[in-house]
Protein backbone atom coordinates (compact mmCIF):
# COMPACT_ATOMS: atom_id res chain seq x y z
CA UNK A 1 0.00 0.00 0.00
CA UNK A 2 1.56 3.33 -1.45
CA UNK A 3 1.44 6.33 1.38
CA UNK A 4 -1.66 8.50 1.08
CA UNK A 5 0.03 11.18 0.93
CA UNK A 6 2.31 10.56 -2.00
CA UNK A 7 1.83 12.33 -5.39
CA UNK A 8 -0.81 11.46 -8.04
CA UNK A 9 1.82 12.07 -11.18
CA UNK A 10 -0.26 13.64 -14.43
CA UNK A 11 1.76 13.80 -17.52
CA UNK A 12 0.58 15.36 -21.03
CA UNK A 13 2.07 16.43 -23.85
CA UNK A 14 2.11 20.01 -22.85
CA UNK A 15 -0.76 22.13 -21.34
CA UNK A 16 -3.63 20.39 -22.26
CA UNK A 17 -3.61 17.34 -19.17
CA UNK A 18 -4.25 20.17 -17.17
CA UNK A 19 -7.62 19.97 -17.70
CA UNK A 20 -7.07 16.69 -15.38
CA UNK A 21 -5.45 18.76 -12.58
CA UNK A 22 -8.59 21.14 -12.30
CA UNK A 23 -10.88 18.01 -11.95
CA UNK A 24 -8.53 16.66 -9.40
CA UNK A 25 -8.64 19.98 -7.12
CA UNK A 26 -12.07 20.08 -7.41
CA UNK A 27 -12.99 16.65 -6.63
CA UNK A 28 -9.76 15.83 -4.54
CA UNK A 29 -9.24 18.92 -3.19
CA UNK A 30 -6.40 17.27 -0.82
CA UNK A 31 -4.53 15.51 -3.34
CA UNK A 32 -0.43 16.13 -3.79
CA UNK A 33 -0.13 16.47 -7.59
CA UNK A 34 2.84 16.02 -9.83
CA UNK A 35 2.63 17.39 -12.94
CA UNK A 36 5.16 16.81 -15.66
CA UNK A 37 4.67 18.56 -19.54
CA UNK A 38 6.96 17.47 -22.37
CA UNK A 39 6.85 20.63 -23.91
CA UNK A 40 9.97 20.11 -26.13
CA UNK A 41 8.25 17.36 -27.84
CA UNK A 42 4.41 18.63 -28.06
CA UNK A 43 2.18 18.08 -29.79
CA UNK A 44 2.46 14.54 -29.56
CA UNK A 45 -1.16 14.11 -31.36
CA UNK A 46 1.05 14.13 -34.84
CA UNK A 47 3.35 11.95 -33.92
CA UNK A 48 4.88 8.37 -35.17
CA UNK A 49 3.84 5.64 -32.57
CA UNK A 50 7.53 4.58 -32.15
CA UNK A 51 8.10 8.74 -31.43
CA UNK A 52 5.12 8.58 -28.65
CA UNK A 53 5.98 5.39 -26.89
CA UNK A 54 9.53 6.85 -26.57
CA UNK A 55 8.51 10.00 -25.68
CA UNK A 56 5.79 8.76 -22.91
CA UNK A 57 8.43 6.45 -21.73
CA UNK A 58 10.56 9.17 -20.56
CA UNK A 59 8.16 11.19 -19.51
CA UNK A 60 7.28 8.73 -16.66
CA UNK A 61 10.84 7.58 -15.77
CA UNK A 62 11.08 11.33 -14.87
CA UNK A 63 8.04 11.65 -12.53
CA UNK A 64 8.83 7.77 -11.04
CA UNK A 65 11.67 9.03 -9.55
CA UNK A 66 8.93 10.76 -6.91
CA UNK A 67 7.05 8.65 -4.84
CA UNK A 68 4.21 8.21 -6.64
CA UNK A 69 0.54 6.40 -5.60
CA UNK A 70 -0.89 5.91 -8.91
CA UNK A 71 0.21 7.90 -12.27
CA UNK A 72 -2.42 9.53 -14.63
CA UNK A 73 -1.87 9.37 -18.58
CA UNK A 74 -3.81 12.82 -19.34
CA UNK A 75 -3.23 12.58 -22.53
CA UNK A 76 -5.08 10.84 -25.14
CA UNK A 77 -2.61 10.34 -27.65
CA UNK A 78 -0.13 8.69 -25.44
CA UNK A 79 -3.00 6.75 -23.63
CA UNK A 80 -4.27 5.30 -26.72
CA UNK A 81 -0.44 4.49 -28.06
CA UNK A 82 2.17 4.41 -25.42
CA UNK A 83 0.06 2.43 -22.20
CA UNK A 84 0.63 -1.06 -22.57
CA UNK A 85 4.13 0.31 -22.79
CA UNK A 86 4.17 2.04 -19.72
CA UNK A 87 2.79 -0.85 -17.87
CA UNK A 88 4.92 -3.11 -19.00
CA UNK A 89 7.45 -0.94 -18.35
CA UNK A 90 6.51 0.67 -14.54
CA UNK A 91 5.79 -0.79 -11.50
CA UNK A 92 2.80 1.82 -11.12
CA UNK A 93 -1.21 1.83 -10.77
CA UNK A 94 -1.29 3.56 -14.12
CA UNK A 95 -4.82 5.27 -14.97
CA UNK A 96 -5.88 6.55 -18.28
CA UNK A 97 -8.16 8.79 -19.85
CA UNK A 98 -9.43 6.36 -22.69
CA UNK A 99 -10.94 3.52 -20.72
CA UNK A 100 -13.52 5.85 -18.52
CA UNK A 101 -14.39 7.99 -21.55
CA UNK A 102 -15.36 4.83 -23.51
CA UNK A 103 -17.09 3.22 -20.59
CA UNK A 104 -19.18 6.00 -19.96
CA UNK A 105 -20.00 6.07 -23.72
CA UNK A 106 -21.12 2.66 -23.93
CA UNK A 107 -23.36 3.60 -21.10
CA UNK A 108 -24.84 6.43 -21.89
CA UNK A 109 -25.32 6.15 -25.75
CA UNK A 110 -28.87 4.66 -26.37
CA UNK A 111 -28.87 3.95 -29.85
CA UNK A 112 -25.09 2.45 -29.98
CA UNK A 113 -23.72 4.74 -32.28
CA UNK A 114 -20.50 6.99 -30.53
CA UNK A 115 -18.68 9.57 -32.40
CA UNK A 116 -15.06 10.15 -30.86
CA UNK A 117 -13.25 13.39 -31.43
CA UNK A 118 -9.74 12.88 -31.16
CA UNK A 119 -6.02 13.63 -32.67
CA UNK A 120 -4.35 12.08 -35.25
CA UNK A 121 -2.35 9.36 -33.55
CA UNK A 122 -5.46 8.55 -31.46
CA UNK A 123 -7.67 7.90 -34.13
CA UNK A 124 -5.20 6.30 -35.86
CA UNK A 125 -4.57 3.82 -33.01
CA UNK A 126 -8.10 2.98 -33.08
CA UNK A 127 -8.16 2.48 -28.71
CA UNK A 128 -11.46 3.93 -28.29
CA UNK A 129 -13.11 1.82 -30.46
CA UNK A 130 -11.24 -1.02 -29.28
CA UNK A 131 -11.96 0.14 -25.50
CA UNK A 132 -15.89 1.11 -25.82
CA UNK A 133 -16.43 -2.76 -27.64
CA UNK A 134 -14.90 -4.18 -25.16
CA UNK A 135 -18.06 -2.71 -22.84
CA UNK A 136 -20.58 -2.78 -25.31
CA UNK A 137 -20.23 -5.27 -28.06
CA UNK A 138 -22.92 -4.17 -30.84
CA UNK A 139 -21.06 -0.57 -30.54
CA UNK A 140 -21.07 1.31 -33.86
CA UNK A 141 -17.93 3.79 -32.87
CA UNK A 142 -16.68 6.67 -35.45
CA UNK A 143 -13.41 7.91 -34.68
CA UNK A 144 -12.52 11.81 -36.42
CA UNK A 145 -8.75 13.30 -36.32
CA UNK A 146 -9.40 17.12 -35.77
CA UNK A 147 -6.06 18.13 -35.66
CA UNK A 148 -6.92 21.77 -35.98
CA UNK A 149 -8.33 21.71 -32.40
CA UNK A 150 -6.05 21.33 -30.53
CA UNK A 151 -3.51 24.81 -32.24
CA UNK A 152 -6.83 26.49 -31.85
CA UNK A 153 -7.73 26.04 -28.01
CA UNK A 154 -4.02 26.35 -27.42
CA UNK A 155 -4.68 30.06 -28.92
CA UNK A 156 -7.28 30.41 -26.91
CA UNK A 157 -10.47 30.19 -29.32
CA UNK A 158 -12.58 27.58 -28.21
CA UNK A 159 -15.43 30.50 -27.60
CA UNK A 160 -18.95 29.44 -29.30
CA UNK A 161 -19.49 32.67 -30.99
CA UNK A 162 -15.97 32.58 -32.40
CA UNK A 163 -16.76 32.05 -36.39
CA UNK A 164 -13.40 30.30 -36.51
CA UNK A 165 -14.38 27.89 -33.89
CA UNK A 166 -17.82 27.59 -35.10
CA UNK A 167 -16.98 26.66 -38.55
CA UNK A 168 -14.09 24.35 -38.01
CA UNK A 169 -15.96 22.40 -35.51
CA UNK A 170 -19.31 22.41 -37.50
CA UNK A 171 -17.39 20.93 -39.93
CA UNK A 172 -16.22 17.60 -37.58
CA UNK A 173 -19.00 17.77 -36.19
CA UNK A 174 -21.02 16.92 -39.92
CA UNK A 175 -18.32 13.87 -40.49
CA UNK A 176 -19.64 12.10 -37.15
CA UNK A 177 -23.48 13.27 -37.11
CA UNK A 178 -23.93 11.83 -40.83
CA UNK A 179 -23.51 8.48 -39.22
CA UNK A 180 -26.69 9.23 -36.51
CA UNK A 181 -24.30 9.09 -33.44
CA UNK A 182 -26.31 10.15 -30.31
CA UNK A 183 -22.97 10.15 -27.89
CA UNK A 184 -19.62 12.03 -28.84
CA UNK A 185 -16.52 11.66 -26.62
CA UNK A 186 -14.00 15.09 -26.84
CA UNK A 187 -11.32 12.40 -26.48
CA UNK A 188 -8.58 14.63 -26.15
CA UNK A 189 -7.23 16.57 -23.10
CA UNK A 190 -7.54 19.84 -24.87
CA UNK A 191 -10.99 19.57 -25.87
CA UNK A 192 -12.82 20.29 -22.37
CA UNK A 193 -12.37 23.95 -23.18
CA UNK A 194 -14.57 23.44 -26.35
CA UNK A 195 -17.44 21.35 -24.19
CA UNK A 196 -19.76 24.53 -24.66
CA UNK A 197 -19.22 25.26 -28.49
CA UNK A 198 -19.95 21.37 -29.73
CA UNK A 199 -23.06 21.56 -26.97
CA UNK A 200 -24.33 24.56 -28.85
CA UNK A 201 -23.77 22.59 -32.45
CA UNK A 202 -25.24 19.13 -31.08
CA UNK A 203 -27.63 20.52 -28.29
CA UNK A 204 -29.40 16.81 -28.33
CA UNK A 205 -25.50 15.22 -28.17
CA UNK A 206 -24.20 13.25 -25.11
CA UNK A 207 -21.06 15.00 -25.36
CA UNK A 208 -18.36 13.24 -23.07
CA UNK A 209 -15.07 14.64 -21.46
CA UNK A 210 -12.48 12.41 -21.33
CA UNK A 211 -10.57 14.73 -18.84
CA UNK A 212 -14.13 14.51 -16.50
CA UNK A 213 -14.42 10.64 -16.58
CA UNK A 214 -10.97 10.25 -16.07
CA UNK A 215 -10.94 11.98 -12.78
CA UNK A 216 -14.28 10.05 -12.12
CA UNK A 217 -12.85 6.92 -12.18
CA UNK A 218 -9.39 7.60 -10.44
CA UNK A 219 -11.27 9.16 -7.42
CA UNK A 220 -13.61 5.81 -7.44
CA UNK A 221 -10.08 3.84 -7.43
CA UNK A 222 -8.16 5.43 -4.60
CA UNK A 223 -11.64 5.34 -2.55
CA UNK A 224 -11.89 1.44 -2.94
CA UNK A 225 -8.42 1.00 -2.02
CA UNK A 226 -8.72 3.52 0.60
CA UNK A 227 -6.06 5.66 -0.70
CA UNK A 228 -7.77 9.01 -0.93
CA UNK A 229 -5.83 11.98 0.81
CA UNK A 230 -7.59 12.48 3.89
CA UNK A 231 -5.37 15.47 5.68
CA UNK A 232 -6.21 19.11 4.18
CA UNK A 233 -3.56 20.72 2.40
CA UNK A 234 -1.95 19.60 -0.71
CA UNK A 235 1.34 19.99 -2.90
CA UNK A 236 1.57 20.70 -6.20
CA UNK A 237 4.76 20.95 -8.10
CA UNK A 238 5.12 21.33 -12.19
CA UNK A 239 7.61 20.24 -14.05
CA UNK A 240 8.13 20.76 -17.83
CA UNK A 241 10.94 19.88 -20.49
CA UNK A 242 10.73 23.33 -22.59
CA UNK A 243 10.28 27.33 -21.83
CA UNK A 244 8.73 27.23 -18.31
CA UNK A 245 7.22 30.60 -18.47
CA UNK A 246 5.33 29.80 -22.00
CA UNK A 247 4.20 26.98 -20.26
CA UNK A 248 2.75 29.13 -17.21
CA UNK A 249 1.59 31.65 -19.98
CA UNK A 250 -0.42 28.19 -21.41
CA UNK A 251 -1.53 27.03 -18.34
CA UNK A 252 -4.36 30.42 -17.57
CA UNK A 253 -6.15 28.95 -20.66
CA UNK A 254 -6.73 25.55 -18.96
CA UNK A 255 -6.83 26.07 -15.33
CA UNK A 256 -9.12 29.22 -16.29
CA UNK A 257 -6.93 30.83 -13.63
CA UNK A 258 -3.38 31.84 -13.29
CA UNK A 259 -0.85 29.43 -12.15
CA UNK A 260 0.53 30.80 -9.23
CA UNK A 261 2.96 27.76 -8.25
CA UNK A 262 6.51 27.28 -9.90
CA UNK A 263 7.13 25.70 -12.55
CA UNK A 264 11.01 23.92 -13.25
CA UNK A 265 12.44 23.02 -16.50
CA UNK A 266 13.87 20.00 -16.78
CA UNK A 267 15.45 17.47 -19.10
CA UNK A 268 14.24 14.24 -19.36
CA UNK B 1 35.38 25.00 -54.03
CA UNK B 2 33.20 22.44 -53.74
CA UNK B 3 31.74 20.11 -56.29
CA UNK B 4 29.00 21.44 -58.61
CA UNK B 5 27.53 18.18 -58.67
CA UNK B 6 27.65 18.05 -54.52
CA UNK B 7 24.10 18.60 -53.10
CA UNK B 8 22.51 21.63 -52.13
CA UNK B 9 21.21 20.57 -48.24
CA UNK B 10 18.08 21.64 -47.39
CA UNK B 11 16.62 21.34 -43.96
CA UNK B 12 13.61 22.44 -41.86
CA UNK B 13 11.44 20.54 -38.94
CA UNK B 14 8.82 19.64 -41.10
CA UNK B 15 6.98 19.82 -45.02
CA UNK B 16 7.31 23.89 -45.18
CA UNK B 17 10.65 23.97 -46.17
CA UNK B 18 9.48 22.00 -49.35
CA UNK B 19 8.39 25.88 -50.68
CA UNK B 20 12.43 26.44 -51.13
CA UNK B 21 13.22 22.94 -52.46
CA UNK B 22 10.10 23.98 -55.14
CA UNK B 23 11.94 27.50 -56.23
CA UNK B 24 15.07 25.84 -56.42
CA UNK B 25 13.93 23.15 -59.21
CA UNK B 26 11.95 26.10 -60.72
CA UNK B 27 15.05 28.13 -60.67
CA UNK B 28 17.68 25.87 -60.73
CA UNK B 29 16.84 22.74 -62.24
CA UNK B 30 19.57 20.82 -62.22
CA UNK B 31 20.35 20.81 -58.85
CA UNK B 32 21.07 17.82 -56.97
CA UNK B 33 18.69 18.36 -53.45
CA UNK B 34 19.38 16.66 -50.17
CA UNK B 35 16.60 17.25 -47.80
CA UNK B 36 15.93 16.91 -44.35
CA UNK B 37 12.74 17.16 -42.43
CA UNK B 38 13.08 17.01 -38.64
CA UNK B 39 9.49 16.23 -38.34
CA UNK B 40 10.01 14.45 -34.72
CA UNK B 41 10.56 17.46 -33.04
CA UNK B 42 8.34 19.87 -35.32
CA UNK B 43 6.94 22.48 -35.05
CA UNK B 44 9.90 24.61 -34.28
CA UNK B 45 8.19 28.02 -34.04
CA UNK B 46 6.29 27.56 -30.86
CA UNK B 47 9.38 25.89 -28.75
CA UNK B 48 12.40 27.49 -27.09
CA UNK B 49 15.81 28.97 -28.18
CA UNK B 50 18.25 25.92 -26.89
CA UNK B 51 16.14 23.09 -27.84
CA UNK B 52 15.82 25.13 -31.49
CA UNK B 53 19.92 25.21 -31.31
CA UNK B 54 19.65 21.88 -30.49
CA UNK B 55 17.18 20.54 -32.83
CA UNK B 56 18.98 22.57 -35.97
CA UNK B 57 22.56 21.30 -34.88
CA UNK B 58 21.44 17.87 -35.00
CA UNK B 59 19.58 17.93 -38.29
CA UNK B 60 23.02 19.64 -40.12
CA UNK B 61 25.17 17.42 -38.57
CA UNK B 62 23.60 14.66 -40.51
CA UNK B 63 22.99 16.74 -43.59
CA UNK B 64 27.11 17.40 -43.61
CA UNK B 65 27.41 13.48 -43.96
CA UNK B 66 26.48 13.84 -47.53
CA UNK B 67 28.51 15.70 -49.47
CA UNK B 68 27.48 19.63 -49.35
CA UNK B 69 27.92 22.83 -51.56
CA UNK B 70 25.79 24.55 -49.56
CA UNK B 71 23.28 24.30 -47.08
CA UNK B 72 19.85 26.13 -47.05
CA UNK B 73 18.13 26.80 -43.65
CA UNK B 74 14.66 26.62 -44.93
CA UNK B 75 12.95 27.42 -41.65
CA UNK B 76 12.42 31.31 -40.81
CA UNK B 77 12.51 29.64 -36.78
CA UNK B 78 16.02 27.45 -37.27
CA UNK B 79 17.39 31.10 -38.87
CA UNK B 80 16.21 33.31 -36.61
CA UNK B 81 17.77 31.52 -33.75
CA UNK B 82 20.54 28.97 -34.32
CA UNK B 83 22.14 30.68 -37.64
CA UNK B 84 25.15 31.87 -35.80
CA UNK B 85 25.03 28.07 -33.62
CA UNK B 86 25.42 26.54 -37.05
CA UNK B 87 28.02 28.68 -38.10
CA UNK B 88 30.21 28.15 -35.72
CA UNK B 89 29.65 24.76 -35.79
CA UNK B 90 29.79 23.69 -39.10
CA UNK B 91 32.43 24.55 -42.03
CA UNK B 92 29.90 25.05 -44.78
CA UNK B 93 28.44 27.70 -47.08
CA UNK B 94 25.18 28.63 -44.85
CA UNK B 95 22.06 30.38 -46.58
CA UNK B 96 19.25 31.93 -44.74
CA UNK B 97 15.85 32.50 -45.37
CA UNK B 98 15.30 35.75 -43.29
CA UNK B 99 18.41 37.69 -44.76
CA UNK B 100 17.35 38.15 -48.24
CA UNK B 101 13.68 38.63 -47.09
CA UNK B 102 14.81 41.67 -45.21
CA UNK B 103 16.92 42.59 -47.91
CA UNK B 104 14.24 42.61 -50.58
CA UNK B 105 11.81 44.12 -47.79
CA UNK B 106 13.98 47.30 -47.46
CA UNK B 107 14.72 47.75 -51.04
CA UNK B 108 10.63 47.41 -51.79
CA UNK B 109 9.23 49.02 -49.01
CA UNK B 110 8.79 53.19 -49.98
CA UNK B 111 7.94 54.64 -46.31
CA UNK B 112 10.26 52.29 -44.64
CA UNK B 113 7.16 50.82 -42.34
CA UNK B 114 7.32 47.13 -42.64
CA UNK B 115 5.39 44.20 -41.26
CA UNK B 116 6.39 40.81 -40.45
CA UNK B 117 4.15 37.84 -40.15
CA UNK B 118 6.52 34.63 -38.64
CA UNK B 119 5.81 32.06 -35.88
CA UNK B 120 6.22 32.96 -31.99
CA UNK B 121 10.28 31.82 -31.94
CA UNK B 122 10.93 34.32 -35.26
CA UNK B 123 9.50 36.71 -33.52
CA UNK B 124 11.07 36.91 -29.98
CA UNK B 125 14.21 36.72 -31.80
CA UNK B 126 13.64 39.72 -32.93
CA UNK B 127 16.11 38.54 -36.54
CA UNK B 128 13.81 40.46 -38.98
CA UNK B 129 13.92 43.57 -37.45
CA UNK B 130 17.63 43.84 -36.89
CA UNK B 131 18.30 42.48 -40.50
CA UNK B 132 15.86 44.81 -41.75
CA UNK B 133 17.70 47.69 -39.81
CA UNK B 134 21.29 46.85 -41.37
CA UNK B 135 19.98 47.15 -44.73
CA UNK B 136 18.08 50.46 -43.86
CA UNK B 137 18.63 52.21 -40.16
CA UNK B 138 15.63 54.53 -40.44
CA UNK B 139 13.06 51.54 -41.32
CA UNK B 140 9.95 50.67 -38.59
CA UNK B 141 9.77 46.86 -38.63
CA UNK B 142 6.29 45.86 -36.70
CA UNK B 143 6.38 41.63 -36.02
CA UNK B 144 3.64 39.81 -35.30
CA UNK B 145 3.43 36.12 -34.48
CA UNK B 146 1.20 34.27 -36.14
CA UNK B 147 0.88 30.72 -34.59
CA UNK B 148 -2.65 29.70 -36.20
CA UNK B 149 -1.07 29.89 -39.64
CA UNK B 150 1.16 26.46 -39.76
CA UNK B 151 -1.61 25.02 -38.55
CA UNK B 152 -3.89 25.98 -41.00
CA UNK B 153 -1.43 25.48 -44.36
CA UNK B 154 -0.76 22.05 -42.85
CA UNK B 155 -4.28 20.76 -42.79
CA UNK B 156 -4.66 22.28 -46.32
CA UNK B 157 -6.49 25.78 -45.06
CA UNK B 158 -5.07 28.45 -46.88
CA UNK B 159 -7.81 29.08 -49.63
CA UNK B 160 -8.84 32.65 -49.34
CA UNK B 161 -12.68 31.06 -50.26
CA UNK B 162 -12.27 29.33 -46.99
CA UNK B 163 -13.84 31.76 -44.11
CA UNK B 164 -11.69 30.04 -41.40
CA UNK B 165 -8.75 31.45 -43.69
CA UNK B 166 -9.58 34.75 -44.00
CA UNK B 167 -11.19 35.51 -40.99
CA UNK B 168 -7.50 34.74 -38.84
CA UNK B 169 -6.19 36.42 -41.63
CA UNK B 170 -7.45 39.46 -41.59
CA UNK B 171 -7.26 39.87 -37.46
CA UNK B 172 -3.32 38.67 -37.71
CA UNK B 173 -3.26 42.30 -41.26
CA UNK B 174 -5.42 44.24 -39.05
CA UNK B 175 -2.88 44.07 -36.16
CA UNK B 176 -0.07 45.14 -39.18
CA UNK B 177 -1.93 47.60 -41.06
CA UNK B 178 -2.81 49.23 -38.37
CA UNK B 179 1.11 50.73 -38.31
CA UNK B 180 0.77 51.76 -42.03
CA UNK B 181 2.59 49.28 -43.59
CA UNK B 182 3.14 49.17 -47.16
CA UNK B 183 5.10 46.07 -47.30
CA UNK B 184 4.69 42.57 -45.77
CA UNK B 185 7.19 39.60 -45.30
CA UNK B 186 5.83 36.59 -45.38
CA UNK B 187 8.41 35.35 -43.02
CA UNK B 188 7.76 31.06 -42.26
CA UNK B 189 8.40 28.71 -44.87
CA UNK B 190 4.65 27.63 -44.52
CA UNK B 191 3.33 30.82 -45.83
CA UNK B 192 4.08 31.16 -49.33
CA UNK B 193 0.74 29.20 -49.78
CA UNK B 194 -1.37 31.99 -47.94
CA UNK B 195 -0.03 34.32 -50.62
CA UNK B 196 -3.51 34.80 -52.82
CA UNK B 197 -5.10 34.98 -49.37
CA UNK B 198 -3.14 37.65 -47.84
CA UNK B 199 -2.73 39.68 -51.36
CA UNK B 200 -6.10 39.40 -51.85
CA UNK B 201 -7.09 41.06 -48.25
CA UNK B 202 -4.41 43.25 -48.85
CA UNK B 203 -4.42 44.21 -52.39
CA UNK B 204 -1.62 47.26 -52.22
CA UNK B 205 0.32 45.64 -50.07
CA UNK B 206 4.30 44.64 -51.36
CA UNK B 207 4.18 40.84 -50.37
CA UNK B 208 7.26 38.82 -49.50
CA UNK B 209 7.82 35.48 -49.89
CA UNK B 210 10.70 34.33 -47.68
CA UNK B 211 11.43 30.95 -49.54
CA UNK B 212 11.35 32.47 -52.71
CA UNK B 213 13.81 35.24 -51.78
CA UNK B 214 16.28 32.47 -50.39
CA UNK B 215 16.09 30.92 -53.29
CA UNK B 216 16.88 33.63 -55.50
CA UNK B 217 19.46 35.06 -53.17
CA UNK B 218 21.24 31.26 -53.22
CA UNK B 219 21.21 30.95 -57.00
CA UNK B 220 22.98 34.68 -57.44
CA UNK B 221 25.59 33.29 -54.95
CA UNK B 222 26.19 29.89 -56.80
CA UNK B 223 26.20 31.66 -60.47
CA UNK B 224 28.80 34.33 -58.61
CA UNK B 225 31.16 31.68 -57.37
CA UNK B 226 30.85 29.53 -60.63
CA UNK B 227 28.96 26.76 -58.39
CA UNK B 228 25.76 25.99 -60.47
CA UNK B 229 25.27 22.90 -61.40
CA UNK B 230 25.02 22.49 -65.69
CA UNK B 231 24.64 19.41 -65.83
CA UNK B 232 21.26 18.00 -66.96
CA UNK B 233 19.42 15.45 -64.72
CA UNK B 234 18.99 15.76 -60.82
CA UNK B 235 19.00 13.83 -57.91
CA UNK B 236 16.82 14.12 -54.73
CA UNK B 237 16.88 13.12 -51.43
CA UNK B 238 14.54 13.29 -48.51
CA UNK B 239 15.24 12.23 -45.33
CA UNK B 240 12.52 12.87 -41.57
CA UNK B 241 12.99 11.92 -38.41
CA UNK B 242 9.41 10.67 -37.53
CA UNK B 243 7.05 8.61 -40.31
CA UNK B 244 7.71 8.87 -43.73
CA UNK B 245 4.48 8.42 -45.25
CA UNK B 246 2.68 11.03 -43.03
CA UNK B 247 5.49 13.49 -44.37
CA UNK B 248 5.03 12.52 -48.22
CA UNK B 249 1.24 13.22 -47.66
CA UNK B 250 2.11 16.25 -46.28
CA UNK B 251 4.33 17.60 -49.24
CA UNK B 252 1.57 17.21 -51.41
CA UNK B 253 0.70 20.55 -49.76
CA UNK B 254 4.15 22.03 -50.18
CA UNK B 255 4.83 20.85 -53.48
CA UNK B 256 1.53 21.25 -54.90
CA UNK B 257 2.75 17.56 -56.74
CA UNK B 258 2.71 14.31 -55.31
CA UNK B 259 6.11 13.71 -54.17
CA UNK B 260 6.96 10.07 -55.93
CA UNK B 261 10.59 10.28 -54.22
CA UNK B 262 11.58 7.74 -51.86
CA UNK B 263 11.58 9.09 -48.26
CA UNK B 264 13.35 7.60 -45.77
CA UNK B 265 13.08 8.10 -41.81
CA UNK B 266 16.36 8.25 -40.27
CA UNK B 267 17.53 9.14 -36.26
CA UNK B 268 19.18 11.84 -35.36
Amino acid sequence: MKNRNAYIGVFDSGAGGLTVVKHIEEMMPNENILYFGDTAHLPYGTKSEKQIKEFATNDVAFLNGFELKSLVIACNTADSVARETLIKEFDLPIYGVIDPAARKAAEVSENGKIGIMATTATVRSDAYAKRIRHYRKDAEVHSLACPLLVPLVENRRYKKEDIVVSTILQEYLDQLTVHGIDTLVLGCTHYPLLMDAVQSLVPDMKVISSSKEAVLSLKKSLEMTGQLNDESGSERRFYVSDDADAFRANAEVFLNEKLTREVIQVSV
